[in-house]
């Protein structure tokens, strides 16, 4: 993932009021644009840290986590590391990383636990109403690189009420491999069009777009702290913009 | 599917209380288990008849039509038939039989409109109370040969609350083939003896219990109408027999 710590969210809004009748189901990206990973594994690292008396650096440890779980994503679709769920993929990025901050001695039980915080994160404040509101008139579902264990347990933690749970799992390849985005219209019974891609990210949206989804861009400014990177747009252009999913859900008349 | 129609549902209640400990989701078939598939046929029928104009037996219809879907899977398993959705078997086995039925002036728009009545079936009384209860404690999700998007339509109209949305789509094979049900538990990250397959359908038990899973069994007496046929339980053993999912709920202690 590019990440330019300069970069402002920026994007043209077209085509909204034709996008309200014509899209039907809306495939959310979950980390980052759904839920607060990165707060909620630092407060988990920090729960542990208080129980156990290890000491870490727990928000530099959250970034090189999420740093190494893109890395493993692309090793697979290098083809240099076998197809696993992400579950897996933690799992390995975490023990990679423990001697690195510290944490070398923690044991089987404590990292087997830390490791399904991915399973415990938060939703943004706005997430809950938006989808909620969302769902009364469209279809919402993940679409995430998630497996889908992990998804579930995170929409019964976060009570977020998807109408279904899409995964790259399903199609054996990560985002933004366009087998994804096509394969979740197919289960949709959609067309490409009739699917809204709604994600902070926007290499994710240039992906789906590529393959015919309509995008709706979410900023997450947060996502990597105050202050912290921002993906930048570039000269990519939208269907939608907007600035959270209540706002969404607004702009789409639900 | 076998039907014998003096069969009578039995089965031996084992293991419930280690079941509530051990069991940790809920794969369910639908068609019948869930929602009372025949009764939303003939009534939508009979509107469909009192529109156009056009009268028929819309109870044999709707047998008819279970029969034939039945049957065009079989085809598939034994590949006389390519693999297709449940919506695309169901219109072709529709297309069949309305000139028996003599309805064969109907147009492409309510030929089209009545197939998707599969989209539309109305639960069972017990049955969004039952979910509601069991998913509090549990992970609750379809297990069904229909497509993904007949169920998420499903669901929506019924006001079912599953926490996910899994199908024989997903793996490419009708049940009762194995790869189904060990693919929903693979899916759900379980072991097939944490997974209890809800059914009305001991054929549908019978070949998840060979595979590993835990086995509900939930006789819907009416499924073909009231003194209708049921299929025969046979010397079949099944961990849990409730007599609707209120009672399944009660008996894992949700």
């Amino acid at each position: 993932m590019r990440q330019i710590k300069t970069a402002r969210p920026c994007g043209i809004i077209r085509g909204m009021h034709s996008l309200a009748t014509s899209v039907r189901a809306l495939t959310f990206d979950v980390f980052g644009t759904v839920v607060d990973w990165r707060r909620s594994v630092i407060a988990e690292g920090q729960a542990l840290g208080a129980r156990t008396g290890l000491q870490a650096d727990w928000a530099a440890l959250a970034d090189a986590w999420r740093k190494g779980y893109f890395a493993s994503m692309a090793k697979v679709a290098r083809g240099e590391l076998a197809w696993d769920t992400i579950d897996a993929l933690h799992r390995q990025v975490l023990d990679h990383l423990l001697p690195r901050f510290g944490l070398q001695s923690l044991g089987e039980a404590d990292r087997a636990h830390f490791n399904t915080v991915w399973h415990r994160l938060a939703p943004w404040p706005d997430t809950v109403d938006g989808l909620t509101r969302l769902k009364q008139r469209l279809t919402i579902t993940t679409l995430s690189n998630g497996n889908l264990s992990l998804l579930v347990a995170m929409a019964k933690h976060g009570g977020l009420p998807w109408d279904a749970v899409l995964t790259a799992e399903l199609f054996g390849r990560f985002k933004p491999d366009p087998a994804v985005y096509l394969g979740a219209a197919r289960l949709l019974g959609l067309a490409p069009e009739q699917v809204l891609m709604v994600a902070a990210h926007p290499f994710d949206l240039v992906a789906a777009q590529k393959v015919g989804l309509k995008t709706a861009y979410i900023p997450r400014p947060e996502e990597y702290g105050p202050g912290g990177p921002m993906e930048a747009v570039g000269d990519a252009v939208f269907d939608i913009v907007a600035t959270d999913l209540v706002d969404l859900a607004r702009q789409l008349g639900a």
